[in-house]
């Protein structure tokens, strides 16, 4: 939530050129992305964001992203579009930074998600899932089991300033988790951040999805996994089954799910849960109190974690068994 | 630089629909604006900035700043209008503050300005004043001498931490000010902020001039100190006489300087390196390392009251005695 670099609007207006675009018009730092600097860029051809790769991402990365969402783009998911330059390409530099030029999505996220919210976020996340079959790169998970115990680690005891006793939670939830872990579900590549700040929507209607930088290949329902611990669970931390039968039902409507998947999903949902509490908590440790970009709240993930252990089948979240 | 205010997308949408503009397409928080919460709007008609204001903005003046927007934009100042809703309101609520819609400027503020943006700048500011001069409210300039004394004193000691010996170089300043501020100058609506931020260009050409948070009565005269200041020295903090008499004559042939403004403008210029000096000062002293928004340098306006306390006549500026 912040602009990390500032860009001259000289090499600005020059860069904008190269990609045949016409003229500069304006551009605004806008405090979207913890981990890039985002410009709003006004140009005679239309409106872009304008990314800045800073430290956090890893470089080496970026061509699996900027590649992935091109893949998705011209194949018919609406998210935004790297725009390849005169040259062709889609990676560049400016003002020290690995930069892309990206189409701008217009569309708001819903912040009190409803049920046919929900339900048009398990169909375009299926879509997601099938459309990137077909792309060819790949990007390990570098936030699963073995991720979290590092990050669990990293934490250690200051796990019990979060909470008292979390890092007994933490601790036992990971080798349950390691015991449990299903390692033969269908894989492919999976966004792993679908969450609503992610999904603009128009009207009823989804008008696109952003920020892949999180995206690796992964099984399919621990994606969906993430999605329910996102989208179905209240401000309250109630978690709200009309929600998540929308959304799972919406989901296996477009890519079915099969009898192992349906079986695993308790476990990949106390995993998706443990993956966002450990983000948080370690966010949350390592955030000075004077800084602008305020860590979201690990509670809420405490409780999601809670829940999901008492769950004995994945028709408790309101998904009829699949056959 | 900060989103302060978040706004709920609902909301938003309900307030768009309330100005027949279409639908509400997108926002972005920006990071311009360190006083208030500025959000990039695309609806149906067009691209807006919705502004929410802080505390730290006096509520009791927003009627004059956006009454003045509007006047100056309806008399040919090409700056942001304020858009008036259904019931023809300019000033609205939104997430619990003070908020107005207000047209967007395409434009770049350019960050090396040349002789040729200071002759546009004197000539944009000259319009201003005397477009400003039907406008019928009227606010103090409550960073005039009195304003100063008070900075002064809040700043006490602490000046020193800042250069060795400031406190007494701003100390005989003032009083030295205090003595010679020419109190029978032609005074009206000023900026008192035109800096190189807030003035667009598109290409050679002003686009317009944004930001009037500052704006009050006072001698235009000052307010053209303000801009020699702002304008008319290098990042290395040398003057540049090319620049200045562009601005001047540039001003001086749309609003043609009275002969005691032109004898006025080395204390003028004085007192405005000295106002700015002041409130970097105190920024720096009272902003902890860690805060997002980083303070200007004062060193900068050191250097430039410096210069203008050895100017003895305005023709040092570059500009011709006016008869």
């Amino acid at each position: 939530m912040a602009v990390y670099t500032e860009v001259n609007d000289d090499d600005l207006a020059q860069f904008i050129a190269s990609y045949g675009l016409g003229d500069l018009l304006s551009y605004k730092g806008i405090a979207e992305g913890v981990e890039n600097t985002n410009y709003l860029v006004h140009a005679s051809a239309g409106s872009y964001i304008l990314t800045l790769y800073e430290k956090r991402v890893a470089h080496e990365d970026l061509p699996f992203f900027l590649g992935l969402m091109e893949h998705l783009a011209s194949n018919g998911l609406s998210c935004p579009t790297p725009v390849r330059d005169n040259e062709g390409r889609m990676l560049r530099e400016l003002s020290g930074r690995p930069a892309a030029l990206i189409t701008f999505l217009e569309g708001i996220w819903v912040r009190r998600p409803r049920a046919h919210h929900c339900a048009a976020v398990g169909e375009c996340l299926a879509r997601l899932h099938l459309i990137g079959r077909d792309f060819e790169m790949e990007r390990a998970n570098g936030l699963s089991l073995a991720g979290w115990r590092a990050l669990q680690t990293s934490i250690g005891d200051a796990a019990d300033q979060v909470m008292p006793n979390l890092g007994q939670l933490i601790s036992s939830e990971m080798t349950a988790l390691e015991d449990a872990w299903p390692d033969d579900l269908p894989k492919g590549v999976v966004h792993a951040d679908f969450f609503p700040d992610n999904v603009f929507f128009l009207g009823e209607q989804i008008s696109g999805v952003i920020d892949f930088y999180f995206a690796c290949n992964d099984c399919f329902a621990y994606d969906l996994a993430i999605c329910l611990n996102a989208w179905c669970f209240e401000s309250d931390r109630e978690f709200n089954l009309t929600k998540a039968n929308a959304l799972l039902r919406a989901y296996n409507s477009v890519r079915k799910l099969t009898k192992a998947e349906f079986e695993a999903l308790p476990v990949l949902a106390r995993g998706a849960a443990l993956r966002f509490l450990l983000t948080r908590a370690y966010d949350w440790l390592h955030t000075s109190e004077d800084a602008f970009v305020k860590p979201h709240d690990p509670m809420a993930y405490i409780h999601r974690l809670r829940f999901h252990q008492s769950v004995r089948s994945a028709r408790e979240y309101g998904l009829e068994e699949v056959v």
